[in-house]
Order: C-alpha cells, then sequence, then structure tokens
C-alpha cells in the first residue's frame, strides 16, 4: 500500500527501510526518543522567551521555537519583532540548553539566519516557493518543511526533493492540518498521512497539532494520536499567558497543559515502543 | 474552547460530565474498556462470516460487523446478499459469542432488523435521511451513527438530536472520514473531531479507520491514534482473504493485522488509563 | 476531453450526440428554449404560493417549485406543510398555467406524489438513497436529480444510473453547489461539471444557484453564467416577501429581481443561440 | 449581502461604487470592453512565442502572457527558459502590438522585470508571500494577483491590501480555481467569487478557465460564463501545437478554439451591455 509511481530518490525509500535522523542540538528527529519542541506563536520579549524557554525545558522539551518574521494574513496584524527578536530567542534558549527553530520567509534572510538558529522552518505558504526551497537546499541547517495547507502528498514529496536534491538532506516533514470544510477547527489535522509518510520517506515526520486545530484543549489528545500513529516529535505552541499573546493565543497552551502534555506523550511514546 | 451555541438538549452535556453508556451484547460503550467491532465489509456466505466471527472474538472484539444491504456508488456492483444475509451474520455470531451491528438502508428495513440485531447502524450516506432517523429513534435497539463524509460537526450532532429526540438515547457517534482533496487515502479522517466530540456529547465515540483511509496498512496507526485521543472504541474492516473480497478488500485487514491491532489497541488503552 | 471510462449505458452518450429532451408540463428540458422553474423554498399557505405563481408565470417560468416536506438540518426547524400543502401547489400552478415540482424524501411517500405532480425532486441529501433511486427509477414521472454536496462527478452519474437502469428514461441533472473551505458562499457553484456532463451524458442539466450561494444577490450573475455555459435551465428560489419566509429567506430573490433574472437569462440565451 | 466586517481601506469599496480601471498597454481593465489575455503556458523558442502573439493579436487579445521561470510541483520538471525567455516575450509582442504579463517568483527579480513588462502576474503559490507582494506594491507597474489554491475572500482581500497598502493602486483580481475534492477537473472554478468580488472591491476582477479547469474543452464555456457573471476579462493559455507543449499542454486552447473563444465572448460582452 505505501507504493506510489513517483520518482523522487532523495526523499523516497524505494525500499530502503532504513531511518535517517537529523540532529538539531540535543534532540535527534527519527531516534528512539520522540522530540517536543515548544514555544510561543512569535518572540514578544526577552522576558516572555526566557519565560518560555525554561518551561519548555522543564516540560522536557529539546528545542524551543519562535517566530521573528511571522506571515500574518492582514498587513495590518503584529508582523513579528525581527532580527532583534532572533537574538532574544537565541539568548533564552542557551541559558538553558536548548536547540531553536524559527521560520524563514524569504531567500534573502536565509543566510542571516544561518549562523545563529539550530534549524530553519519552511512555513506552510512557501511550502511551494521553490526559489526558497532551493536557498534552504543549499544550507548546512537542518530545515523543518511544514505541508502548505493544500498541499497534496505527491507536492509535499517533491518540495522535499527539491530541498534534498539541492543537497541538503537533513529534513523533517511537519504534517500541520489542511483545508476543508471542517469548521469546528481551524484546519483539519491529517493523522492519516503521518504513517504513510513513515512508510514512504527516509526523513523524520512530526506533527503541529497547534495549527492544525487552532484549539489548545484539541492540542493534547492530537499530540498524543501523531506520536500513536508514529510521529518523531510534535511542535506544540505555549505561552506563559495566551490571553495576552500578540498571535495565536487560542491555540497556545498554559505553562500547566504543557506539563500534562510532556506526561501524556511520554506514556503513548512507552506503548509503541519509542521514549521520550 | 469545548463550546458552542448550539442547544441540543439531548445530544450535548451542557455542563454534564457524566458519561452515558451503551451496552451492545457483551460490550458496553463509553465505559472503561474499548470496544473493537470488526467483521467483513458484506456477508458473502455462512462460512465466511463464521470464519470471520471466530477470527474476531480471537482477536478480542466483541462486536460483529457485516453489510446485508451494501449502498453501492455504481448501480451494477454487488448490492449485498439482504435477509438471508441476516441470519448467516447471527448464526455466525451466536456460535461464537458476539453481538452483531449491520446497516439499515431504509426506514422499511428497520422492524426486519430489530428483533434480529444488537445494533443497528445508519451509514455516511443516510446521515441526513431524516427520515430513517426518526424511525430509529422510534426503535428499542441502539444506534450506530456514523458521520456523513461532508457533515460539519454541526450537522452531526443535530443527526444524532433527530434520533434522541425521538426517545432512543442509546447511540454511538462514529467518525470515519470526511471528503478532502486529498488524494493519498479514500477519505481524511478527522482525528480531532474525536476528542471535539468527547467534550461536547454524552454519548459514547468511535472510530471506523477503514473507511476513513481505505488502505488496510494504515488501519492500525489510524486505529491507536484514535484510542490515544480519546474513542470508546474502533470499526474495523477485516476478511479472511481480502484480495477475494466482494468489496472493500483494500481496506480489509488480514487475520493477523487483526490481531496486531488488537495489541496495539490494548496498548494505547492501558497508557489513556482504560483497558481493552 | 469528455471521455472517461466507466460504463454507464443509460445516462452516458458513448458518441451518441442526440439530445434527450424531458417534458415537464409545458416546459421542454433539453430543447431550444432554457427553463426557469421558480418559486419559494417551502409552500407556506395557499395565499403564499398562489402569489409566487403568479409571479413565477409573469417572470416567464413554466415551472413551480415548492417544498412540502423539507430536510432541515435541525429537528427542531420547520419541517414544511406535508401533504396539505401538495393540494395548494397543485392548486396555484394549475390556477396560472405552470407544472410543479417538489421533493420526495422517503420511497414510501412517491406513489403518494406521482397522481399530483408533475416532476419528482431528488434532493442533495438523497442523490445516494440507494432505494429512493430504485423507487423513483420505477416512476412514470420526470424526475430532477440533484448532485449532492460532496458528489464526485462518477457518484452523479452512478446516481442517474440507478434511476435511469430501473426503466426511467426522463430525467434532468442539477448542479447546486459543493462543499468547500470557501466560507463566502453557502456553498461553492461548481460551473465547469455543466459543459463537463451536457459533453457526457444524454439527459438535460440545469443549475440551482439558490442553493449553490445561499445569497440573492449571487443567484442573478450566477444564473446567468449556467445559461452562459449551456445550461438547458435554473431552479431559483423567491418569496413575495424573503424576510418573513419560513426558510431559506436570504436566498430567496425578491419579486422584482425574478423579473430582472428572466431579462438576463433571456439576454444571454440569445447569445449563446438559444431561448427563453 | 456584499458587506462584511473587514476594514481593509485601499482594496475594498467601502460604498463607494466608482471603477478602477487599471490600464496595460492598449488595455483597461475595468473599463467597458473585457479584455482577453493570451499566450502559451511557457515562453519556448522565439518562433514559438512569435506565431502564439500573432495568434493572440488576430483572435482581438490585448495582453500576451508567457511563463519565463515556471512554478513546477517537481523539481525535475521543466523549469522554464529565464530571462532569455524575457525578451523572446517582449519582442514578439512589439512586433504585433500587444503587451506582456508574466509572473514573478520572488522579490529579487522584481527590479529586472520592472523595466521590461507591463503588468507582474503574482501566481497562485505566493499569494500569502508576503514579501513578495510588499515588494510589488512599492513597483509602478500593475499587479495581477492570482488567488491562491486555498485562499479564502477574506485572505484574496487581504493579500490584495498588502500591495495596494504599499503604495501600488493598479492591480487586478484573477480568480483561477480553488482546490476541492472533485476530481473531474483539475481545479475547481469559483465562478461565485467573481460577483462577489465585484460588489466588493474597487479593482477589476477576471478569472482564468485554464489553470480552473485543467482541460481545453472546458475553457469556452467557463470562459463565457465568467464574463457573464461580470468578469472584466479573461486569461486563457493557449499553443499553436499543444501536443507538444513543455507544460500545460491539455489545458492550452488550439489557435481554432482561441478564435471560437474570441467570438462567444463579445456575444456575451454584448449581452451584459459591455464590448469587447
Amino acid at each position: 500500500m505505501f507504493s506510489t509511481s513517483l520518482n523522487l530518490p532523495h526523499v523516497m525509500r524505494n525500499g530502503d527501510q532504513s531511518v535517517t535522523t537529523v540532529k538539531v542540538g540535543d534532540a535527534l528527529f527519527g531516534g528512539e526518543k520522540v522530540v517536543l519542541i515548544s514555544g510561543p506563536c512569535a518572540v514578544e520579549s526577552p522576558e516572555q522567551i526566557e519565560l518560555c524557554a525554561r518551561l519548555v525545558k522543564e516540560a522536557g522539551g529539546s528545542v524551543l521555537r519562535g517566530g521573528i518574521f511571522k506571515p500574518r494574513t492582514s498587513p495590518y496584524s503584529f508582523q513579528g519583532l525581527g532580527f532583534e527578536a532572533l537574538k532574544m530567542l537565541r539568548n533564552a534558549a542557551d541559558r538553558v540548553g536548548l536547540a531553536i527553530v524559527t521560520e524563514v520567509m524569504n531567500a534573502e534572510h536565509v543566510e542571516k539566519l544561518e549562523p545563529v538558529v539550530d534549524m530553519i522552518q519552511i512555513g506552510s505558504r512557501n511550502m511551494q516557493n521553490f526559489d526558497l526551497l532551493k536557498t534552504v537546499g543549499k544550507s548546512s541547517k537542518p530545515v523543518m518543511l511544514k505541508r502548505g495547507m493544500s498541499a497534496t502528498l505527491e507536492e509535499l514529496l517533491n518540495a522535499a526533493e527539491y530541498i534534498m536534491s539541492n543537497g541538503n538532506q537533513n529534513i523533517v516533514i511537519c504534517e500541520r492540518g489542511i483545508r476543508t470544510f471542517d469548521d469546528f477547527s481551524r484546519n483539519t489535522f491529517d493523522l492519516a498521512i503521518i504513517p504513510m509518510l513513515k512508510g514512504l520517506v527516509r526523513v523524520p515526520v512530526i506533527a503541529d497539532p497547534s495549527h492544525a486545530t487552532g484549539n489548545r484543549d484539541l492540542v493534547i489528545p492530537v499530540s498524543k494520536a501523531a506520536i500513536a500513529a508514529g510521529a518523531d516529535g510534535v511542535m506544540v505552541e505555549m505561552h506563559p499567558d495566551p490571553e495576552k499573546a500578540l498571535s495565536d493565543g487560542a491555540q497556545s497552551l498554559y505553562p500547566e497543559q504543557l506539563v500534562t502534555l510532556s506526561d501524556g506523550i511520554e506514556k503513548i511514546a512507552t506503548a509503541v515502543e519509542r521514549k521520550f
């Protein structure tokens, strides 16, 4: 069943059952341990991101996320603090011993991010920004490739191939929900693509239940489901004070929920013979 | 987050956190134990359904499924063996001690099924067949209500209310995949609706990963995910010899896969403090 | 391009370019003249439906529509006046010389409708109610088959084949919008399926812009577009006083809009070498 | 009905019923005459594009389209001839007196295209490439903004606002089909968004039936429908020899179809009191 006529030599297994692992700081995507990436939607201040870093570390996370440039639907919404925020993110992570990942929105920024970050994120809206894919394909940093909101499996695999065929094999694919008629959640989390990808591709696969659902109360069960289905990790948004978040507040976990999540992931990981 | 402005007094909790359980033979939906329903897409012969019943029983299942009238896209496809198959299904289940569930396709059939079956299934295509909903709402038998292929949460809740407001409180809601642009699987399994429903409704919620994916190799991970997300059970198609199945062969588990599934469900159930 | 591997001998042309016409009262679907069906969502009273009939007649319509049993999402919404309304509909139409079409919601009602109506409508939610399709397939009355909200072309063609293979060749297929992520209109009007169907099937094809858009201000341009693309007619909802309609008020045309629509259709019909 | 709570002062009418027109060469989008843009998917050679230019001119087109960098799903597909093709496009257009439009794929290319092209196209995959939107928002050249494959109306309006709030008021919005479950056509042409946009925005609105359908035999009826619904023009792909096209052959019109299209558009334009 896990077969297709696609000929994408870099991303697809083609019979090879070995697992490529991707190392990001202390985290090893695709290894025995499942990885928790967490942090706020956007870096808002040194205090906010430092508090986030500490909470993520305490909850067992190994990578800190935080947006510095935010792709926002409206030109009048908060657009992120820019490169100033990058320093805050790096400092906060270093203080507690976390790796960092942040989204790159255009090819020109790649060289500015490279010396600072541990992992570069390609956001959903850029999954088919082919020039950006080629640029990060030439980078030495690991890349997290998020699925586009309406990307088919074939398009997702091809986007990965754009990066890998340009030289960068260190990629992690992230399912983050697709756009459907469903209106109870922000997007529809496409759980089944996780085992499908695990059967087809060489690279690790994780899930982003925060953007998939847009609803913090769904993030914990969806995260557990992702791990049960074989995901190599999850990325979830949290905020010390979600009601005051400048963006994505409704989907950001409260600090105590992050601890509950961590506990839940550990139990499911054990049930599928993995660790956390 | 689990709130809505809908006023559906029968199906929605409205603050009441107690769990309604639905008893079907030895199975108790909504109780501590998660329930496994399994069997072939269609009853094909006494031998086939008896073999299925034995395999389902051995794998820890408690309800045997099997179609007697099949809703088929084409008028020229196999349409099921009809009421003759109902006897076969009943006999096979009785021999090993399983309850049975089968789909009803029109209101006239309800009274013929009632004395024989333990649970009546409303299929996806009939989720808004309002006359049929009213009819089973007056039945004394438990009802499994499958979500329509393009039903919103609100429509699904209202369909349940149609049944319950007519008197029948013994219903189980089943997520079975929705229609989206995704083309790698038969439908898109909407995992997040499971915790959403568990938060909103009084009645048990299960998943059907077979119709959701249409691909037997996805059924096991998706089933585990459903239980991890809080589902009260799963319904999966199996066949003693899937290549020879008269319908739905590609999504039917091999007998040995059913055993693997059962083992996987048990581990996940334990991880979420339930049993199997 | 208008080819497919489907083998559906009744509904598909298979190279035969002749047009099957369907006669309903004075209307001839599939002929040179495009047909206007109009009327309220539901028959509400003798006065309401008589006023509608007169307005439809004056606007050049030839078939009066009006629901007697209404398929409603909620069990607590207005469900139609039932067979009492059928008499009102018939009387109103007879007084001004229109044919009538009304929706049938279950197989048992077919024989009660047959002696009274000129055309039986299968609603979207019942496009795959296969027992109902078989029943109207044995009827002597023309059938309007509305596309299901998430029906593929293949499923729509097969639904038509269910009817025609049971003996009834007098069917008209109606595109009425599909369910997508789009949220500015009630459904997404799938304009391109009209020329696709016209290329593939023997039977007439019409459009229902009212349910497709759910917005009366979109009904006129969408109707004109449908005729421009080759539709054999349109069915639109109108109401003498839309603000007071018991259902579907927002998509019901004001009486003066019906006249504007009629004028617009006539001009487009002429531009595509048809008449009105 | 044409109301929304969005506050986007540049793109939305807010009660102002005047029409902004956008001049591109001899074409005036939003004026009395509907505009025909046509040409090949990609510029393939001087001979090919010159032949296209002549055919487009003869069919009454006023803008020549042609890709120089092609966004392709696969990294191994033909990616366009690059800036070399830009010269060919310009020369071919100049020889017969047409304006040109071509797609820009990244912000760095904008300044290279600006001196040469008459209109810059933002492709569907880049509708939310916000840095690119800001860059063309500072350009002096008119912009054609294509709707993203899964963009809501709100997202589309905001994308336009990104451009306009950066200074460039000369934009034309183009509906080009959305991604749905439908599988008979490449995308689903969302006809109803045309009158919706015409009611809401100040700027001209056109349609691209080629990408919407992916099927040349649907392009003519869909184009006529778009004009009937109020579009200010259409953009269609054509090729002197579609079977040999390096990309998008199946949706490219044969030269004789372009003439038929032109004739059809003229008749419909007249029927809606416009010209061609």
